[in-house]
């Protein structure tokens, strides 16, 4: 009877570790994909100091496009993507897509309202385009002070809320070869 | 002694369990991001019957830039990424910088010798610009024959070896509303 307790109660341990290593399991398959380690950003190709902010993950790329419905259906008919329905985002001046590809996503774009902040790319680019990339950052106050220092143009004073309801920055495409970046607070 | 006998019998029992786990994590640490279950593609957005084929995660945007070592430095010094040298790649007509953002990358192109794919896109977009998306699927064959079928051109007759050395294949930015989309097999 001696043994057949110390069984069960080893049992008992080993379902714990197991229990502990499947919760780590699970939520690290949720936010693996944001870690970065201070080792992972400053080793090898860093020789400057950490500095008080860290640049994460791609949160999304956005496309322009003409016509929203043909755009989502390329994404989940053609591609089989999963695909939201259409946000109307009026403070923000577009209606929004949401495709899911697993580790990040793609957020088409459509003008809503005459100020649209998309209608003028439209204009350029009548068939649509990729219009910018999203980053997180972990402190994006931080990251405006030293971005400043650094002579890289912020396209507004203060952070905006942005189609998350998170603080975003855009950067100026010209200080950033041509791309339009969008800084998102984590 | 016999309790001894079991008791590292069970604790060898448990090590092993926690290794099995500590290993699982460390594989879906770095795969996660690709993995996609057939309920999470084709649940509510979709009604269409399961197609043969099945679009993963975001690989990478490639961005083509005027000048390598200020986009390699705009995103290491002044963003903190985490960045690769400079590759050449001359049967692709590219040099690369890899921009390591944990769950996807960004590709920093730049034009190598006289028939680079990216020296017209420089030509046209002279402070550079996103040049496009490349997304993994599962089986590029498959994906070739069904996108034909529904009316997408495809840039090339058969997939070929692309930068990370798997098949590739570009669809028609006129067909994907402005945006080259590369597809690579994962």
């Amino acid at each position: 009877k001696g043994k057949e307790q110390i069984l069960i109660l080893s049992q008992k341990y080993c379902i714990g570790a197991i229990h502990f290593f499947s919760g780590l399991l699970t939520r690290w398959q949720t936010s693996a994909p944001a870690i970065r380690t201070p080792s992972s950003s400053n080793s090898f190709s860093q020789n400057i100091p950490s500095s008080l902010w860290k640049l994460g993950r791609l949160n999304h790329v956005a496309i322009a496009v003409p016509d929203l419905e043909k755009a989502q259906s390329l994404y989940k008919d053609v591609l089989g993507a999963q695909v939201s329905e259409t946000v109307a985002l009026p403070e923000h001046g577009v209606y929004i897509v949401f495709v899911e590809l697993g580790n990040t996503k793609l957020e088409l774009l459509h003008p809503l309202g005459e100020k649209s902040p998309i209608a003028s790319f439209l204009q350029k680019n009548k068939t649509g385009g990729m219009h910018h990339i999203c980053i997180e950052v972990d402190d994006i106050k931080a990251a405006m002070t030293e971005l400043k220092k650094k002579k890289i143009r912020i396209l507004s004073e203060e952070p905006k809320i942005g189609a998350h309801g998170k603080p975003v920055i855009f950067l100026h495409p010209k200080d950033c070869h041509g791309v339009l970046v969008e800084l998102e607070q984590a």
